[in-house]
């Protein structure tokens, strides 16, 4: 048996349906930079699946690229981005907010379950002085959606903190790395968990899902998105024969793949769940998507990863990822690994 | 017969070998943003291709990225980068640069042929009060290599610019979007044109010449090799699954499959630009690479477009450019069609 | 005799005045950052002075603060700053628009006599493709009033430019750090020669007038006013003593002190003016404000400095710059010693 | 008696020495931008105070430019500046840091008394991945002296923490808004407090402790001293009359009148809180320096403030600040005034 790859749903490779999206989008030539009709086309299906007739979307080829441009449409060089203290975008951009918003701040939020709650984010805001310049003004509430460490904010959690930064101005956004995996586990719609609770824009996440390069800022307020025309360019994430995104992003909402493959690898992180549970092994919050951390001593660890198990670890925790293509034998094996150096 | 496409190369579709190139990358897990074997593979070829065993490479995913973070690599804030008034870095990036170096400027030299002479480099330099804050200090000579226009610098050209730069301790960068076109109409090495002549870092464009989305950075400077590790994550230009960036770079540097596919290009607006001068139209600066300027009258280009010839208008000008994919038939029909819109 | 300085206004002392005022302003305890009552009156007076209910000021400590701050409120980080090619933002600032702007570009324009022209700017406006992101968007125009030549706009021709500016929705600035001069010598109001004409944001200058260090920004638009609230703080432009730079501001907009400065550092300019050119000596433009620029062979230009006349030598120009401590007895020490220097 | 001034030390006045100064240097023309003799002086006479033969002074107008320039030049763009997580720096400047390094972001570390502690910094340094793009890297470690609440760095305090920092090849900036009031309390020498314990970059306030606008960034470390000749002039921070603030900062630092100064506010101090402490109130840290926080019940700070004693209220906490000025009468009225709103 190979290796079984449970460091990052990064590390899987491409659907089949994407991959020849691909080749068929290599039909002849097209116009470069988004003028082709792919593009056109997946900017339809967006609107459709995300039932908003004026969403717009802009393909690009990082997670990275999707948060930090969202968040630059949305927060003046002076405001601040309140996130959970855990965000990805905090903490594992290497301060791409920072360069792309001109100078914006990121405030870190406490909050359980790695999640904002309504009261941390009420105490933020009322800790500030508006008005006075010499504070950062708050301006955007991100959300990581499922967050780095595989919980969930219900539909109601997000109407719930959506209200209290409406009441400030500030802007939503949602960093939806892993959205699929986040719609796949809570059952409702995509624009449920976006527009229809307030969110502004959307980083939606293709390529931990199955894609080859390809994510999308999913925009759902027309002054940013017509930001977002000069911010992508000016950055370097226009890239020029867009078709080759756009065609995979296309395939990946097409069908409801990308809430198929989704689903898949949630309930494999299930399965393992279950199984590690079984075991003894505490998990760190409950694995509501496809990422969950075990607290797993050290040689036990050590062991795991001598029979080939592929992980990573985080501060003294391993990190178990699962993706679209992870199979129920494989989660079978893990445990079995588990359990074997356990003992 | 379809439409002719002379628009752009960046309206080509790609090439068999690279698309083949991603299928075969498509085995398996890896680890996600450069961590992967086929990238490893990627920077010994590189170097190989280079004849430079320092050589590092950084795929990214658009032309104004490449740029963009080479000069931030090359530039300080308070610099300058002397590039020609045509330039694409100056005119045709919605001011990348100034972005990703944090505020560094453009200046647009003059030249014939598109191309900085010695003469306007020296009086540049000769008009600045070096070490007078007050003043952008020149930090950086880019060369578009070939240029926007289809002229190019030969070595010994590129030669005589370095060594004016380096009395004044500029260091050297070359867009080479079309590279390739150059190294082909040249005949030299990529060792030649490059560091061998004192360039640092060189924008390496594949997309243009048959690749999916990859460009590269390819960096002879240390120094500058170790910031572009940490410019290029923060201007979220690392993808998750870098191994298809560099599975297409691979591919494109694999059995001089670049220069093949820029020679053919090359040869195509030979032949275009042939049968042009045989009608008597009048070419801007002589067609070295692959692109061409026309000056036609609006009533044949009318008729020209008329005809299916796809080709871009720019400045009362008729824009050709062949690509890899361009066929003798297609510029035979085009020159046919231009005699009759002549007529 | 002590050495006569023609060489900036910049090197003049402070105005008994002002530098009253600021002996005055230093009666007690008040509130930091501009919380003072001097600062308010300053407001008020500003209002008065320019026959605007609504205008804004900020005091800051430099005419590239000012400028730079001012178009960073006024320009998006894509947009690009119209200005004429010699003008000071462009080409003395060290980038300072650049960086506060977060990468807007500098687009330099030609015009004779320093100034741009209706025809070169309705050419560059006419180049642009607009909403193209691949091209900075022109999204201000930028006046020097005086010119770092000593030429004058007209309110006439500001308000042809303004006119040609608006049909694209730019905005205005004038950089008016001799603004004082140029009212003085045009004889119009300080309405006239800025909001009346459509001006948006104005650099005021002071201290080369007069005043110690204080230079304000006069904004009549109040989006752009209360984005300078926080664009001044974060770039460390809000003094904690403002009372101090209010009150250089009050005293030299009080009693028409500015005009009167100005108008004595004018009068000196048309002496010298007018002796030169009685002595042959062409001048470069016509000396409408207190700068002028002439013609020296370097030997006469050595031995005017021998002779204890300071002033620069640029591009082979002798520039010479009265101020309001210039006496008439000084410029007629000039053109005597230039006489003796000719023959 | 008029209004008591505990709001701030920058609400004070002008100490006359440093008045006297800025009308003598008003004797004559000088150069502009620092080429003046005054400027001359002072970088002499900082070298002689500090013992350091290569300082080199930047005179500046705002604390807030001195701190983010400083670190513009000590940190890379990707980097981070370790603070305490109540400084200056990083709460009370709108993000200036973040616009003048060009995106570094600030890390709050915890540690009593408002100071970092060499645990809470080497659990920091531990917690990163060095090299790891995605995580900024640590390049700064900034510390506050005094602190914000009034309390100090020991010199072997600042050593252990500055041993700790360059184990990691962190360069170290100290914000000393009030480091003569530090340099007072602890009875060292400006160079024990700076360089000899590593320092490389000092933020050396005057304005709070007698000057009118005027602050200096002291740099031990040529590299960072030529970038920032460019840095400060392309932020604005380049008075054109630099010699009015050169002037105010050697007065300054003559016949040590900024530790007299220092000295004085904090005795006045140190009465308060002897008072304050004998009347049971009890205060936030010890009050070493010249602020304290003390914990007065709301109603008695509604009678201290209807007694016309001035100060802020943060937190739920009095903040009394004294200065230069503060009269040993005027405590002695306020403690009376504490003591009468607390019956």
């Amino acid at each position: 048996m190979p290796p079984i790859e449970l460091r990052s749903d990064n590390a899987a490779s491409v659907t089949p349906e994407i991959l020849q999206a691909v080749l068929t989008a290599n039909d002849g030539s097209a116009l470069a930079y988004g003028g082709d009709e792919i593009t056109a086309r997946l900017e339809s299906l967006v609107r459709e699946v995300f039932e908003h007739p004026g969403a717009r979307v802009f393909p690009v080829t990082s997670g990275t690229a999707a948060n930090a441009l969202s968040l630059s449409a949305l927060c003046p060089p002076w405001g601040s981005v309140l996130c959970h203290q855990t965000a990805h975008i905090a903490n594992s951009e290497g301060g791409a907010t920072s360069l792309l918003t001109g100078g914006a701040v990121m405030v870190g939020l406490a909050g359980d379950g790695y999640r904002i709650t309504p009261r941390t984010l009420q105490a933020a805001l009322d800790s500030i002085r508006w008005g006075d310049p010499h504070h950062s003004q708050p301006a955007v509430l991100s959300l990581t959606q499922p967050t780095d460490f595989g919980t969930l904010y219900s539909v109601a959690e997000i109407e719930a903190l959506v209200g209290i930064a409406r009441s400030r101005d500030l802007r939503v956004h949602v960093d939806g790395a892993r959205l699929g995996n986040a719609i796949a586990a809570l059952g409702c719609t995509p624009a449920e968990l976006t527009w229809r609770t307030g969110v502004d824009v959307v980083s939606l996440g293709a390529t931990k899902n199955g894609a080859l390069s390809a994510e999308a800022i999913v925009v759902f307020d027309d002054r940013a998105a017509d930001e977002l025309v000069y911010r992508t360019k000016r950055s370097g994430h226009v890239t020029s024969k867009m078709r080759f995104q756009s065609a995979q992003l296309l395939a990946y909402l097409t069908d409801r793949l990308w809430l198929r493959n989704a689903a898949h690898a949630n309930a494999r992180m299930a399965e393992l769940g279950a199984g590690l549970e079984r075991l003894g092994v505490e998990l760190v919050g409950s694995p509501q998507a496809n990422l969950a951390f075990a607290a797993l001593p050290d040689e036990v660890a050590d062991r795991l990863a001598a029979a080939d198990v592929l992980f990573h670890r985080l501060d003294g925790l391993a990190r178990f990822v699962t993706s679209w293509e992870t199979s129920a034998e494989e989660i079978a094996a893990v445990v079995a690994a588990v359990e074997s150096a356990l003992s």
